[in-house]
């Protein structure tokens, strides 16, 4: 078969596993062009059932799953429902597993009926994967044609699989990467391009794109994912979602597919995402409540720190008028120096620093050592062996490189380098590593208050969503993995109109280096505006707890002042 | 000058900064044929009090310090003067900073008088330091001549540096070890090879050679050193101590001298030596209830976890007829099927073995994923720049190779290879590191009470002290590395005797590999003869707490049945 026999085999297999009755006829999937925004289209496709149960946070979902008051096949049928239809209009998925997942919520209602109690925390809550995780019976392409031929086994499953079934979760589907699941946007010569749920024309960001996508339209409560340079935060930011990267060694990462075999450092750590962060928090205490480190060495025995997340909470902003001692302290990183953020970011930057402030919250000004030499650092780390995995994991079938991937693959001077040299880079990013701490004990001691600061808000990527091969630019989410910090991802709903944005561009500076002329060119106002647009919040390595409460105390501190 | 005249220059300051009335004369120091033993020696030497004070569990030290009882000075001038003994008749230090450190000792006392308490919990505490730390003022050769020339300043210092002297800790020396510390011997053209206390034929063992030399001697209530494939645990167990090598990234290693600038995996933890594990765990849980991670973005938030310890402490042995429900549960590797131990190694094991069965400890036969061939694996991950920095900081000035370093220095065909066949050296590692939970899993559930294994014991030589330039094997030891699991050493006393040796002798199997032929030729029983024999207990990754109370169990359980 040629590669396109395959890639289209495996685009016939997912949707004939979808039930007939939820399949769209061509002209409801649409042209892109005609039907933009479809997250109505979908909610009002669905039952008013499906609608309900879909559109529950996460806390609420798993009381009436634990309750009773819903069993675990209603719950998977309806967010199976709005995930065929999501990926029909955007090509989110890469994986639908709805045989095996209606075969385990029907063992899980039949356990329920006869203990009347749940198997676990998580007893009925599907749960989407990025493409990487390996799951019995699926494959894990990655977005590689020559990669569809493997299904995985049992064995090649990993922990947080293993957990996750434990936990009571049913594992409803995978979803869309970039080819080597290693760019901004999702783009693959299997699935195709994955659409921004609000506006079609848009990119759903990458390397989870699909999950993003997916999530957006509820057709998943939560999904977890890898994120080497953003790849978690970046779909997140792009589709109106909260996310938490987590630092390394916390959440497992066995049993994923290997992008890069062997890279001994910053080789990315696991995510979520979901419509709101409380879901996320649950679903991470259960995972790390269940002692995950007994299954994988590699995972640090940190169960999860009610006190840290309390010590946080207890320093929210209070009804107006108590005392502000103790609050919150939040460096705000408004730019990079090297590239700025384009209008819809900063006004976010804005809305938030007002929140905050009007909260009682200390803010300051955060100018850490060079973030984009950093990161392109970060990015030599990765090509240090001229990334000839992926070369050839995409030269064995024959595909052709996507848009987004083809100056890379042209370009014939990616080097194996040496060893030595290799260790000079990592060298340069222990160096960064040390600078920026230092950085940040220095600001410890320069606060108004004199406390020390908590966290570090910044945006994900210098813009909201764009279009298919816009050029991409890292620095901002990449530190985080550089740092090995954990990050939280917020949205600033509901994104900016025209006006707003109109009144910021004007005070755009000039582009002050060749990158920042590539990424203010990709600045489009009206298909910018009313996108979604979301920051992160940065903590210290390993503070997963303090970093989910302080994305909380900005999320309340943006509904306070809305 | 040449580097004769620089490293001679290093020995005469070192020399003239010892008081006058403590220098030897050349008789007393005497040749090491005729004087092979010191350890009697130089405690008849010191005055009573001087014997009294060093001789003092560091618990009880403490105490006294605390109390008052005694002086930090007082303390330091009995410690500073058995230190300056050792090192004239074994060469064991590489700096010896008594000026300043006197200055510390008085400061402290000063601070008792007026407040009547201790500055911290380990208030005039004397502490060694392997050469490799920086210490403001003091030199970090780690061996070579052209390292001579830099003394370090305030900035270079690390945070355990920090942390020692903040919690009331005194620097009295930095100690010798051999050029490029990365040898199982310590060597080198400054000061020259470092004997073994109770032979000094024989070796202090490396790289913290001049730890396990002087701590012996009681020149040191307890030292620091680096162990990436068993510096700190070789010493301890070739001069009859206690050591714990700590996880990564348990224990500050901030501000010491880079051997492989750069190495982004398996680049060795801390870990100490002491008389007794009590010490240990006294200076350990110090320094980790001081929070160092907040001053070393590096080190893990893992506070000393009291429960931890204590949960292991319940399961040991209690009077007889006690029933032995839940007692330890110990894994022992009596060979790694490659190079046999010498009849020593063996007989200390049958010990220790007898000794735990006899407290109704389980044990079980342990035989995991072959060792030698992950540490090959790993040297060669050492060895895959061509360690041109070795080699160019032996060349920079003019020094020849030591012996021991020799056949490697002259073999021209070290490369530096390509960073993909270094990832594969790194992906090599990780499997054996997921081969070896794997094993340990499949064990857990073989043991005849049900429990899970809690530790493994197993040699960290194969053979007690041996010659100057005897060849070396580091399979026991450097596993630990690749598992990064904590390592405790305890000694089992007093070593064996000729006729006990003999029979075991008998025993001995026929070497099925070169490496095995080279290593049984080491063995002579007339050198081996009641030295030192230490074993080390392993636990899973970042259980420093259980693996210092199973070291302790072990150590009672060879009291009890002595």
């Amino acid at each position: 078969m040629s590669w396109k026999q395959v890639a289209q085999s495996q685009r016939e297999t997912l949707l004939s596993s979808m039930p007939i009755e939820w399949r769209l006829a061509p002209d409801e999937i649409g042209g892109r062009t005609k039907q933009r925004k479809i997250v109505d289209f979908i909610a009002k496709r669905v039952s008013s059932d499906t609608r309900e149960i879909t559109e529950l946070p996460v806390s609420q979902l798993l009381q009436k799953l634990r309750q009773g008051d819903v069993t675990a096949s209603e719950v998977l049928a309806a967010f199976a429902h709005r995930a065929a239809l999501a990926h029909q209009l955007t090509h989110c998925l890469s994986e639908y597993h709805y045989v095996d997942a209606k075969r385990r919520a029907a063992v899980l209602d039949e356990q329920w009926r006869m203990h009347q109690k749940p198997v676990g925390p998580l007893h009925g809550l599907p749960v989407s994967l990025m493409d990487r995780f390996h799951v019995a019976g699926l494959r894990s392409a990655c977005g590689y044609v020559s990669w569809l031929g493997i299904p995985r086994t049992g064995d090649d499953e990993g922990v947080l699989v293993e957990r996750l079934r434990t936990l009571g979760a049913v594992i409803l589907c995978k979803t869309n990467v970039p080819v080597s699941a290693m760019m901004g946007e999702t783009d693959n010569n299997i699935m195709g391009f994955t659409m921004n749920p609000f506006n079609r024309m848009l990119s759903a960001g990458g390397a989870c794109g699909g999950e993003g996508a997916l999530i957006a339209l509820r057709g998943s409560p939560i999904g977890f994912g890898t994120d080497i340079a953003g790849s978690v935060r970046i779909p997140a930011a792009f589709n109106g979602l909260c996310a938490l990267k987590a630092s390394e060694q916390r959440l497992p990462d066995s049993g994923i597919a290997a992008i890069f075999p062997g890279l001994p450092t910053a080789a990315g750590s696991v995510g979520m995402l979901a419509s709101e962060l409380e879901g996320i928090q649950i679903v991470f205490k259960a995972l790390q409540d269940s002692s995950p480190w007994t299954y994988d060495n590699e995972i640090l025995e940190l169960p999860w720190r009610k006190e840290k997340h309390e010590s946080i909470l207890a320093r929210r902003c209070d009804p107006v008028g108590i005392e502000a001692n103790g609050r919150l302290v939040f460096g705000v990183l408004q730019s990079d120096d090297h590239v700025n953020p384009h209008p819809p970011i900063r006004l976010a930057l804005q809305k938030v620093k007002q929140a905050l402030l009007s909260c009682g919250y200390e803010i300051v000004p955060w100018r850490p050592p060079p973030q984009n030499e950093a990161v392109e650092n970060l990015f030599r780390i990765f090509g240090s062996t001229g990334a000839q995995e992926i070369r050839n994991a995409i030269d064995a079938s024959g595909e052709p490189p996507v848009a987004q991937m083809r100056p890379w693959y042209e370009q014939q001077d990616n080097e194996d380098i040496s060893t030595s040299s290799f260790w000079q880079l990592c060298e340069a990013r222990d160096k960064y590593r040390r600078d920026y701490a230092k950085y940040w004990r220095q600001m410890d001691s320069q606060t108004t208050s004199g406390r020390r600061v908590d966290g570090v808000i910044q945006p994900v990527a210098p813009y909201v969503a764009g279009h298919q091969n816009d050029p991409q630019y890292y620095a901002y989410s990449a530190v985080a993995n550089i740092l090995d910090v954990p990050a939280a991802v917020f949205p600033v709903s509901p994104g900016f109109s025209l006006a707003e944005m109109a009144f910021e561009e004007a005070q755009n500076r000039l582009a002050s280096n060749e990158e920042e002329v590539k990424i203010q060119k990709n600045y489009r106002p009206v298909d910018a505006q009313n996108m979604p647009v979301g920051l992160q919040v940065l903590g210290r390595r390993l503070q997963e707890e303090q970093v989910l409460a302080m994305g909380q105390a900005v999320i309340e501190a943006l509904n306070r002042t809305a």
